[in-house]
């Protein structure tokens, strides 16, 4: 496992007022959904189901597809693993910079792996190539048009996608519903509960994809993977689905504001993004030593993206908070540049 | 992923009053538990730690070993799905019958599997061997003594030991405790914290074993697999291990008195057990004819043993609960055998 990812507040002993860590919106109004699984606490009494059909069926409804082409995981985490599971010794070519899972997953289970499309080496033709894509992009915020995509997996007909669409929520540009996913029978979508409703701490997302295909991935997930609060939380959520509505325009509008506001420093560069997280760099410096400064001074927690695939020091992520808090943000990363 | 597990209520549509079905005593006082999650529900919003460290320090504290030796993983049944993992392509046999995850995790992770001891073929000798044991044993109730176990883990030095011990705080027999495993550079220790507190649905394990097995076998887990809401409860458990006390002494006594019960039934056998479950079989009949009209006319769960290796259609296996319960369970089994 790599170590340095988002959201480790555990690293300091210092209060952490504000996260911009992990791309999660931390200001989702959970208490609906605090107060249901209150009720339902009693449930880690019982065994889940080993595998988490009844959940899968109430999905598979609410996406109008089949509870075939679903299959319900820890986190969209456990589906990466699974998916380089089912595939083991495959080639596996990686969109980078991206989130860093998909190659710890393929490595951990043989694929040969390598970085972006152009420049990778044909595997050889015995071998299954799979591409894997994040999208919306997670460090960058960039988004693949459907079309792009679309005829990517057209053109690769024999090659298996694997499309990372936890931030799918998060974006005014079309993306691939389940439904329509499932027209091409050479794509994985992965998808996250976490994001959307701010909850990574109870592990829940789902796959979508072929039924031919999720049952050769299936056949690779161990029982009782999901836990039952994880699925009590799943099945009033499909029921529940504007549970801690989020102003998504709104959101998106911030973002771009803060990422004007931090653009406009001197000595930081930010990229365009589509989505409410974004990748910004350094002129002079290490993000790690900015990173620990705002935690430390400001209580302000950011990623330090120099551990991404093509990225270096001077790399740092952030999600968009409230407006005040992004004002926070700015004002000590300036004061940070100033010195 | 095999079919047919315990504990699976979900199956029926009847209400299940008494549920003999899992290895769980089901009358385990959680509500202290329970009363903490609830204050702690709001850890949902943040990612736990990627590998559960905390907890893994403060279970070391308490079992008088080091941190180095303690792997927390998502239920027991993660610790077995790694630990075949870690040792992929490796020749196991496994102490028939057992708990059937050992042979489907080894057959996923590509092991070539052989039951028993005796008959098992020798492995080439590059291949390394792993022995599955389950003590005590899921289903027969019985307990290998430490002697019979030292002696086995002594003789075979060049093979690694997989002791499941899910079950140890359900007997008398002596049993190894986690430092004293260690003394062994050969074993593998799995712990359950499901059994001992009754809550399966929440999927809390952990195994113990010498420093560079267990790096071996950390190596191999994917982060975040053991959410925030079991890593509370196992952190409030370890400071709180009187949680949900059992009167084991009782618990054993009353096993026992079922077994007689039960066992005087003309049509019925049961083995001797060591533990607070027990495997019994019918001279006629099946036990999922039996199993279903406990379930639908009395509202009772046991589980049908079939699909365990090595055991038949006539075998079932039940958990002691209360004695109430128990009485109704062998007056509603006398029923079904009187007709």
């Amino acid at each position: 496992m790599i170590s340095g990812h988002g959201d480790d507040a555990y690293r300091y002993d210092c209060l952490i007022r504000s996260n911009f860590s992990s791309n999660v919106y931390a200001h989702v109004e959970l208490e609906p959904l605090l107060t249901h699984l209150q009720g339902r606490l009693s449930a880690i009494r019982n065994y889940p189901e080993p595998e988490p059909y009844r959940l899968e069926r109430a999905l598979a409804e609410k996406l109008d597809i089949i509870p075939e082409t679903v299959c319900v995981t820890s986190g969209a985490t456990e589906a990466i693993y699974l998916t380089a599971m089912a595939f083991r010794g495959a080639h596996s070519t990686i969109f980078q910079p991206a989130f860093n899972e998909y190659a710890d997953a393929c490595r951990l289970h043989g694929h040969s792996v390598s970085s972006a499309l152009p420049e990778c080496p044909s595997p050889a033709p015995s071998t299954q190539a799979l591409i894997w894509i994040c999208n919306p992009n997670n460090p960058t915020g960039r988004v693949l048009s459907k079309a792009e995509l679309s005829s990517l997996f057209l053109a690769q007909p024999d090659t298996i996608f694997v499309v990372d669409a936890s931030y799918e929520f998060f974006t005014r540009e079309p993306v691939l519903s389940a439904a329509e996913a499932l027209r091409f029978p050479n794509l994985i979508l992965l998808h996250s509960m976490t994001k959307r409703y701010a909850m990574p701490g109870i592990r829940l997302g789902y796959m979508t994809a072929p039924a031919a295909l999720m049952k050769r991935i299936r056949d690779c997930r161990m029982p009782w993977s999901v836990n039952a609060l994880a699925v009590e939380a799943g099945l009033y959520l499909v029921e529940h689905p504007e549970t801690g509505p989020i102003d998504l325009d709104a959101l998106l509008a911030e973002t771009q504001r803060l990422r004007s506001a931090l653009d406009a420093l001197p000595g930081v560069s930010v990229r365009p993004t589509q989505t409410h997280f974004m990748l910004a760099a350094l002129e002079k410096g290490r993000a790690c030593d900015l990173k620990d400064t705002l935690a430390r001074r400001h209580g302000l927690l950011i990623r330090d993206a120099s551990n991404f695939e093509g990225l270096d020091e001077t790399y740092f992520r952030i999600a968009t908070q409230t407006p005040a808090e992004n004002d926070s943000l700015v004002a000590a990363i300036a004061e940070w540049l100033s010195q």
